[in-house]
């Protein structure tokens, strides 16, 4: 996607080091950031300087490729596998490019994996933007329809940032949103501020500004509202690992958005690649949920009147905070999934119909 | 309650004037205002320099009382009536408590109705004290089956701040939890932070560690979660406003809890005084909605590290924001009202249990 005119990825390879958008400085300014190292590729995520399943999975790619560079061996490899997979726990995404890293580099020579590994992680990027376009793609139909029911401007509720900058283009829950906005769909976006990073009024309405497409933040506590009053049509979020059931983990607050839809009758979407999909994992009460410094709840950046940053304490002081980065959204409380491959139920049935080929991999990353 | 150990109600008379604490320094300062007149106590509304529903109406008591000294005439009366009740228009005590001072004034003599209206507006604070005691007292009942239950620490979450600083002492909400604390009972309090003013994290936090309450403060995003994991006990909130059907308008985010609680089988209890019951409506789609400046969203002012004040800019540049301030709980969510009189359905029928003697008043207070 553009900022100021010129089309950006979220990850790009320079010469023998990646960089990538550094998502902590937005939106108060836009600085990109170069990895040469693997240890500076898991800062980089635990950090959230990259965030979002996707992404996450893409720089742990080229993070592991860069460690391939300096030590090709196996010790090395299942090193750089290590120090990443325990980056953050709960996206699933990473855990998929990191596996799919190492069974691509296990058993080839040495002298070829580093060349190896750099066209896999690239191939992983690729593959994401064209994931991320073919999300949209199915997302436009079901936007299409709800505008052609609506007669009117479409209201569209989303939570965090599930948008190009989360993946490498495109996004997954803000694919159709471009989509349609560019296919001419009268919409508008409610996005909810997502605390306590903020990443909706941050990141999302950045993406959202820069692109032209008409939205207002509002807090995390008022899509209830919009939603008994009529004025949000459809709701729509990425995730961070599905269960094989079709449980939903995503940004914590996702939960009380999904049981307000239903109490209102509000169709609600989850958007995402089968990256996503952990086939190992039965029930949505089995993923782990990071818990995160509370500072990230305690304390608040933003742009003073002179131009400048400043971090403010903003709670009482003493008083301590926890901060847990996910919650679970049961299957029940989802109206469908947006894949690549186009839309399904929110169950395992659903799922398998449109992935027959993936349910056996659990074994294969069971032990990874 | 005790700040830095002295007692301290949030409103007070000096002379011909009332002081209120200055909630919009909390939790970074505390500063008391003076009111000397009926602008200045309008203005401490409007500015929520005062806040929470009973200390609405108790401040709008003083304010028409002092109005009374400057000009006694019925037009004057009518005329601080109305300026006091445009202030805010979504908590109903304000209504109650300027019905109750003109009702008692009018048909006085003009030269005895200042010194009336004085008697009349401490008569208000010293009953909200009382009202809110026993409030704690009926709360305490509940807090205290609850804990025999659980056998072991008791977990709470509120929204929100309906502590001692949203009324004249006690608080709704908080009150039964002082109790249930002062009386030995092992509890700890989830405080949502509830964006996009941060009462939770500004003033429960606030008060409860001034009590030394053990709390900590979430994102509002983060109680169904805990509520999932089994980590919350009992919801208990204040209110704006109930209609004579049980419905609940309170801070946004409230119906958000309730749902969660409800999807959890977590008992959901709103304490309130009966002067925020709204005899005259008979559902909660009918309560009017404040829609506060989006600066309160966008903007967030907190400490810097040199201990000076600093207001930021948090959000995407350019973004709008909106920022409805409250939002209704249907009924059906809610387990029970906690009242001055004992605990009750929220139905009509459990409402009209505990007031027989209020549901005529509609009438006379319609037209006012």
């Amino acid at each position: 996607m553009k900022i100021n005119g010129k089309p950006y990825r979220t990850i790009w390879p320079v010469g023998e080091a990646v960089e990538v958008i550094d998502q902590t400085k937005l939106p108060h300014a836009f600085a990109t950031l170069r990895l040469e190292t693997l240890e500076a590729a898991a800062h980089a995520i635990k950090a959230m300087i990259v965030r979002g399943a996707p992404l996450i999975g893409a720089t742990a790619a080229y993070g592991l490729a860069i460690a391939m560079r300096k030590d090709a061996s196996d010790e090395a490899l299942d090193r750089a596998h290590d120090t990443l997979l325990e980056t953050r726990p709960t996206a699933i995404n990473l855990r998929w490019a990191l596996t799919r890293m190492r069974e691509r580099l296990r058993n080839q020579p040495r002298d070829q994996r580093a060349a190896i590994a750099w066209a896999e992680a690239a191939a992983i990027c690729d593959e994401d933007v064209e994931v991320c376009r073919s999300i949209g793609e199915h997302g436009l139909k079901i936007f299409r329809e709800a505008a052609a029911k609506k007669n009117g401007k479409l209201n569209v509720l989303t939570h965090c940032n599930a948008g190009w900058l989360a993946c490498v283009d495109w996004g997954t829950a803000l694919a159709p949103i471009y989509m349609a906005h560019d296919a001419g769909i009268d919409l508008h976006v409610w996005v909810d501020e997502t605390r306590p990073r903020n990443q909706g009024a941050s990141l999302t309405a950045y993406e959202l500004g820069s692109h032209g497409v008409p939205h207002t933040i509002i807090a995390d506590n008022a899509g209830g509202h919009y939603m008994q009053a009529g004025q949000v049509d459809l709701c729509i979020v990425g995730t961070d690992r599905v269960t094989a059931n079709g449980d939903v983990a995503n940004k914590i607050g996702t939960y009380l958005k999904a049981l307000a839809a239903k109490d209102n009758n509000v169709p609600f979407y989850v958007a995402l690649p089968s990256s996503t999909i952990d086939w190992t994992l039965n029930s949505g009460r089995d993923i782990p949920i990071e818990e995160r410094s509370s500072d990230e709840l305690l304390k608040m950046t933003g742009r003073l009147p002179n131009g400048g940053l400043a971090t403010v304490e903003i709670a009482a002081p003493g008083s301590p905070g926890a901060n847990p980065g996910f919650d679970v959204t049961p299957a029940r409380l989802v109206t469908g999934f947006i894949t690549e491959r186009g839309t399904c139920a929110a169950t395992n049935a659903g799922l398998l119909g449109l992935f027959p080929d993936s349910s056996g991999s659990p074994k294969a990353d069971k032990d990874s």
